[in-house]
Order: structure tokens, then sequence, then C-alpha cells
């Protein structure tokens, strides 16, 4: 198999967003964004980033693989902690610079760094003095990230 | 109310993940990243991006409000087109550089520009000569972007 993505560059508009021919639009840093999301209750679990490498190796593997912007390399997500996803579904967004997937969390199914099923657990709202503010959706965490990471 | 946000420099990491602001973390072009969902369907339906005054503007008027990066302005969605949408919910991930909405579409209920529900219609695997490659996913568009976009 060629692991070499076609450039958007090398297509017209039309063949970018109604062609067969996966060419990520990859941005200056050479990365497209990914969302994660539940394929069985649909939740919105995370999102992060891929760069080449990490989309080829998500869609060879059918494990989903990002680049690590703050660790500048590859992140199998969950190869410390357990919390694999297995990808059902990866699609592309109309001008191919996002990337959508419907992934099966593996291990205790936290998604999120914090132990939390899904990174979202914050709900935006106004507080009592007027101000924006943020309310926990109050879904307990489903581990303690100081024993799986070490704190 | 201030339509100010706090910076998210200012904010200690457990405030920042844990806590009640609402500082979301600008990147260097002043830009977080928003995933719009289906209140209902809970499918994904677009991914875009707002400065300061477009989640501003968001959250004060439960209309979805992003910032076009290639037009270099506020986007306020379904202006021209009819295809609001209405903002049910918006929470923001662990380290506040992301947004989900969860968003009822008004109009046709096409997010996309080409006229579909989704911008994510295309699903990515392997084509006869062990190429990766697109397949759509067969969903009609909701209507031909040249009659709404004078394309």
């Amino acid at each position: 198999m060629s692991t070499d993505f076609t450039p958007a560059s090398s297509l017209s508009h039309a063949e970018l967003e109604e062609g067969a021919v996966l060419a990520p639009r990859f941005d200056s840093q050479g990365l497209v964004t990914a969302i994660a999301q539940d394929a069985h209750s649909l939740r919105v679990l995370m999102l992060a980033h891929m760069n080449a490498e990490a989309l080829r190796l998500t869609l060879e593997t059918g494990i989903a693989h990002y680049f690590s912007r703050s660790r500048g390399k590859i992140w199998k997500k969950g190869e410390s902690s357990g919390e694999l996803q297995k990808v059902v579904e990866l699609r592309l967004d109309c001008d191919q610079d996002a990337v959508l997937m419907l992934v099966e969390p593996q291990g205790r199914g936290a998604a999120c760094h914090t132990g939390r099923v899904s990174c979202f657990y914050r709900i935006a709202g106004v507080d009592d003095h007027g101000r924006f503010a943020l309310a926990d959706d109050g879904e307990a965490p489903l581990f303690d990230p100081a024993e799986v990471y070490g704190g």
C-alpha cells in the first residue's frame, strides 16, 4: 500500500470536495484536526490533531493515532493508559482538513487524560455576576489520573 | 455582561482544566476550534473556528458564529443561506482550546456549503489498487449550492 497521500494542491476545487482521492489538506504545521466520536453513544469524546504519519497509521492499523503538538511526536492514544480507540469509520470533511472518526473506546473507556469519558465535561453559561462561566456536568471520572499517569 | 474572556495564561493548570472560569485558550491566530453536533441526531455536522468575538456572539445570541479564516472576518453561519444554527448547549474541552456545540439546524438543515446535512460525507477506505481513497456516503444534498450561493 502506498503510504503517501496525494497533495491537496494538485486537485481542483471540485476534485477536492467531491472526488474519491484522499488528499488531506494539512496546515502550515502539517496537521489536520481530528474528532473522535463514540461509535455507539455518538458522544464526541475529544479533539486532537494528526500529521500524515498519524493519519496513515490510523488507517493502516485501525487504531487512532494522533500527533502530540506539545511533545512533537506521534501519539498512539492509550499506549500507556490502555485507553486505545478502535476506529470503526473515518471520514473527511468537504475541504479535507478535518477528520471524523467513529471509535470504540478500549480499556476503561476514558478518552480524557482527566479520567473522564469525554474531554467536553464543562458547559458554558453565565454566573451570578453576569460573567461567562463553566459548570462541570457532574459525570464522575472513570479513573484517577494520578494513579494511571503517575501524577 | 463582561465581553472579555479571562486570559487562559492567568490560570493554573488545575484551574484551567477543573475550574469554573471560562478562559478559552486561543492559538497564535486567536482561534479555538469549534465542532457543531446536531442536538437531536447527534451527527457531527461541521468543524470550524472561532475567535473571541465569534465565541462571545455565540454565547450572547444563542446562534453559532464562527471566524472565517479564508475571508478574515466573523461568519454568522446561515446569514446568507438561511442555514442558521441555534445553539442548545456549548461545552469547552479540558484544556479550553476546543468548543463543542449541540445545535438545532434551521432552514433546510444543511450545515455544509455543498448542500449536505454534514460536511463529513466521505468515508476513507482502500480502492482496488490498494490506495487510500474516499467513498461518498450516498446521502443526497438538500439543496443545489449553485442556486443558494449563486455559484
